[in-house]
């Protein structure tokens, strides 16, 4: 902007070319009526302008649906500049121009054919409103000065705010880096335990040398452009909370917070009520894929204000793993915490096809397999149960320390992050069979038992003497068959929640966006997208009946076989257990409610009276 | 109390006589020096009478431990009576004889060998301030008359309030009057649903005839001696709270409030915090028997404040079941939500016992029991595994209705009241491996989707054509085998509770309360009194290892006959994998930890660095 002759045109063509976008000239959109107004030596007024300003305005969005563009226009009132700049304030710079009257009147002086006479200048600068929030760059520089000091304003402001350096904070960084985004990084000062975190990785990595490192809050929030678009990769629980008030201050209204951690789903609701009253929009954001995933494409599942998501969207698009059709892993989930209730589901999942992997290698060590015959056996099902997790398991089983298997060397005690947890509980409290991830859970917690494993296992006789009557085929079978029961499980738990929390999740979408990136991507997965596009309960799919019917009896031969050789297997063994209470037509539950009605006057109702009513028996 | 010569001594000695407790003149307790002081004349001061009060108050402290007792004494002053009733405002009742001077002095001039002179009743009435919370009588009054009408303001308070009469509440007043407690019931107006409630249900029983009947609060609360004692029996969650701040107003300083309900144990503390604020005090109390059991005699299990239990300890205490040495089965558990989070482990423990006698069902059936034969099964287990469970299953599959089964006519869909839900949360909370109650919730949730199991039950293969080959007697050992570890695991919960909350349970006392009362009362219950006072760890008893190990290969038989003919044992399944679990030196868990190395970098320790360092593989 600036007024006729200041050398828009000029400056903006170069600015254009040097930033490879495309150009428009504002003075080219005057209608007729205007263009001839002016050749006439009057100046236009408000009137003339208006649908002018707001064809530029129409132009401008439609060119941020793409990319981006350099628009010249004189724009010398602010009521101009506020019809240019509707709907798009926080995807525009100004830029303006500034020169004296003289200078810009020699420049005029100079140009041929042009229909602005020097009395119009006047009453231009007269009419001039100089802006507040624009760059500010004097005409008596050279085109190319200029057009180097533009830029270097433009860009020197980040486009995105990572903040927390941990494991999963460097891979997002790297990736956002690696795919052309100017981001700053955050990462707190601790004396002599966290020091220069931000300096040192920003130096580690070449993608990342355009990137700005902070230790300071203050300095982070300026150094990002507004609406500021910041994403926490902190410790889940009330960190979150400490960094939010830590942000606060110096954010403005509009700002954007993505969360990607693995918070609570309530918290995340909390806390998106609670910023909104600052004016702050709030993501809560699953991520999944691990370091690596973070690094080269994770899953991501981020759910809030869809109208804030948008504006993040192209970044979180673009760090994303893409599926087999190549579109982004990554999809707006819904409202409240409902990304970040998937991406714990998600977990609950993941828990599930670990422990199973686990059992797994329990029963083909027991029928005698060393770690290097596990991780063939495991490597040879490749082609009927992919997934990311039987990958790494094979490649585990096959790493050696010395002439040992360093698998063989790992504390049996396994850790939890509370997402397993978390799924348990909401389970409890959805009314959620989801006994795949409680029994993953709790086998956790056994291992955590650790002394007194060791004290009860001197006492308790185990391993009989039969011997494991079962191939590995049989196996894969029941593992196959396990998996189906996991997937149905997890999937009912989202399903029952977005139905209670009225969240209206796409079901299809969520398999899609967790068929690569993630840590549960498998082909099981990518046939789910298919199948929750007809139906939400995929044991009502015919193929998948099919083959669960087909695994069952290998199934039941496994588990059948490790109980009576003492072998712990209980993730296989519910597996069946819950396909049999599922399928059954009369359970045993009758009992339970004469029982409940026996000593509670709980009561109970009839199979012969479907109205549903109450009956009471004096049972004595 | 009152003036000397107004007749406290003869009102007292009779007032004794007709309550049948001890009578004390205070007279009788001065000291020598101050009676020599008033025989000549002069009157005492208020040093002088110093040690005479505290004599006094700590001969009604003493009194008061074992019954209660009429001591008479002027107590002109507030301050003296202050002295007086130190630490036992609570448990005292002043009673005033009023009369005038002339009237006095009358009485006192017909006495003789009274060292008491008419100048010192001048300076009695001259120093007396007449109290405020006194019964008063009139001196006139004939000392028969005097007696009956104090008797009828001492007795004409309650001294127990019930709030709330639906099932338990109604049981549980009617127990309270049956042990001669005067009480007041109350139940909230509804119009047209809940009317004359209190009135109608006093009406009904007559060992109400001397309750009092309330739909009114004020009235209700004003019917209680002061510091009041209400219980609480309405439904858990909100209503608790709503019905509290109905209370409120009406309450005074150091009532007490007891929730007998199925309270969260988090919000009991909650309620704990806030009360205190208020002055009240507030108990929370486990109260299981169900209907019959809080007429009887239900196990209680209070918790909160202890000062303010001992108050209330006589009337939990005597309503109470008593065990097999004819100690009740209530004790003063612990500190905030202790209590409750007993009931609720209670609960859990409860929903697997129920669970396994329907599981136990589903495998007598498909051995081709009826239910008639079924209750003969139960019935002959009655020596070996009696339980208050067993014996009323064993009675509902003997109830009919017609020709056929009542049982085989209820809805197989099993309610619940949350408490299982909460005891499954509360495992997930404290990291203790729960299995046996999260597959007992699950069991029922699963009987919830009764369309979706009929549906199902189409599409999947089931009951193969093998046979089952165990026999009652192996059922019966895989039923010991699976409660012997439903115990262990209820208690862990309990155990490990404590120990996070610092609340030092006794578990001994727990397993002891609910030997009786309560629906797991038990004989096995029984061996867990004395268990408890050498271990905390059931499974290090060597009676318990001893029958783990002889029911262990019968458990083994019909769990692998059961999944071998596709019937749903979940409960009695995870039993096996669960003393796998706890007993396996090395668990599978070392896989876990490599393959949450692998994916997130989260590290691992090593059997061979005890220093439990962490370690990280790049496992690629």
């Amino acid at each position: 902007m600036g007024v006729s002759g200041c050398g828009k045109s000029t400056i903006g063509k170069l600015l254009a070319q040097k930033l490879n976008i495309p150009f428009f000239d504002g003075d080219d959109f005057h209608p007729e009526t205007n263009i001839k107004k002016m050749c006439s030596g009057k100046p236009l007024n408000d009137d003339d302008r208006q649908g002018w300003l707001e064809t530029l305005n129409n132009l401008a969005k439609e060119q941020l649906t793409t990319n981006s563009c350099i628009i010249v226009c004189s724009a010398l009132k602010e009521k101009y500049r506020t019809i240019l700049n509707e709907g798009i304030q926080n995807n525009s710079e100004w830029v303006f121009l500034e020169g004296s009257f003289k200078q810009i009147l020699d420049r005029i002086n100079k140009r041929e054919n042009h229909f602005m006479s020097s009395n119009l200048l006047k009453s231009q600068f007269k009419i001039l409103e100089e802006p507040k929030n624009a760059i500010k760059i004097d005409v008596n520089l050279t085109p190319n000065a200029i057009v180097k000091m533009i830029k270097k304003e433009l860009t020197v402001k980040s486009q995105f705010g990572l903040f927390g350096l941990g494991v999963m904070g460097k891979s997002l960084s790297r990736n956002l880096a690696n795919k052309d985004f100017k981001i700053s990084l955050f990462n707190r000062h601790v004396e002599k335990v966290e020091v220069d975190v931000a300096k040192n990785f920003k130096e580690q990595y070449s993608e990342l040398s355009n990137a700005a490192a902070f230790d300071d809050i203050a300095a982070f929030v300026n150094s990002l452009q507004t609406p500021r678009k910041i994403m926490l990769m902190v410790n889940a629980g009330k960190t979150i909370d400490y960094v939010i008030e830590d942000l606060l201050p110096h954010l403005s209204e509009n700002d954007i917070l993505i969360d990607g951690g693995n918070s609570n789903y309530k918290k995340t609701k909390e806390r998106n009520v609670y910023l909104k009253t600052k004016g702050i929009h709030f993501i809560g954001t699953g991520v999944s894929g691990g370091e690596e995933g973070a690094l080269k494409g994770p899953s991501i599942m981020p759910s809030g204000d869809k109208e804030a998501y948008k504006q993040v969207q192209p970044y979180l698009e673009k760090i994303s793993a893409k599926d087999k059709n190549d579109l982004p892993c990554c999809t707006y989930i819904g409202p409240e915490g409902s990304g970040q209730f998937i991406k714990m589901v998600h977990n609950g999942i993941e828990y599930v096809e670990m422990q199973l992997l686990a059992e797994v290698a329990t029963i083909l060590k027991a029928i005698g397999q060393n770690p290097d015959e596990i991780s063939t056996t495991l490597e040879s099902w490749k082609d009927t149960a992919s997934s990311y997790l039987l990958e790494i398991t094979t490649a585990i089983f096959k790493k050696k320390e010395g002439n040992d298997w360093l698998v063989n060397k790992i504390l049996d005690k396994a850790g939890n992050k509370g997402t397993g947890n978390w799924t348990t509980i909401a389970s409890a409290e959805f009314g959620v069979p989801s006994t795949l991830i409680a029994s993953a859970l709790f086998s956790r917690y056994v291992s955590f038992y650790k002394e007194e494993r060791i004290l009860l296992s001197k006492s308790f006789v185990t391993h009989s003497n039969s011997e494991l009557n079962i191939t590995t085929n049989d196996v894969l079978e029941a593992y196959q068959f396990a998996r189906i029961i996991n997937h149905y499980q997890g999937f009912k738990l989202i399903i029952e929640a977005s139905n209670k929390s009225a969240w209206n999740l796409n079901i299809s979408e969520i398999a899609r966006i967790w068929t690569n990136g993630c840590i549960i991507r498998s082909t099981l997965m990518e046939d789910l997208v298919d199948v929750f596009k007809e139906t939400t309960n995929i044991l009502t799919d015919v193929e998948l009946i099919e083959k669960v019917n087909q695994f069952k009896p290998s199934a039941k031969k496994v588990i059948s076989q490790c109980v009576l050789n003492d072998l712990t297997t209980p993730a296989l063994s519910e597996a069946i257990q819950f396909l049999n209470g599922i399928t059954t037509e009369y359970a045993s539950a009758n009992v339970i409610q004469a029982q409940r009605d026996y000593f509670g006057s709980h009561t109970y109702q009839r199979l012969d009276d479907p109205s549903g009513k109450s009956h009471h028996t004096n049972w004595n």
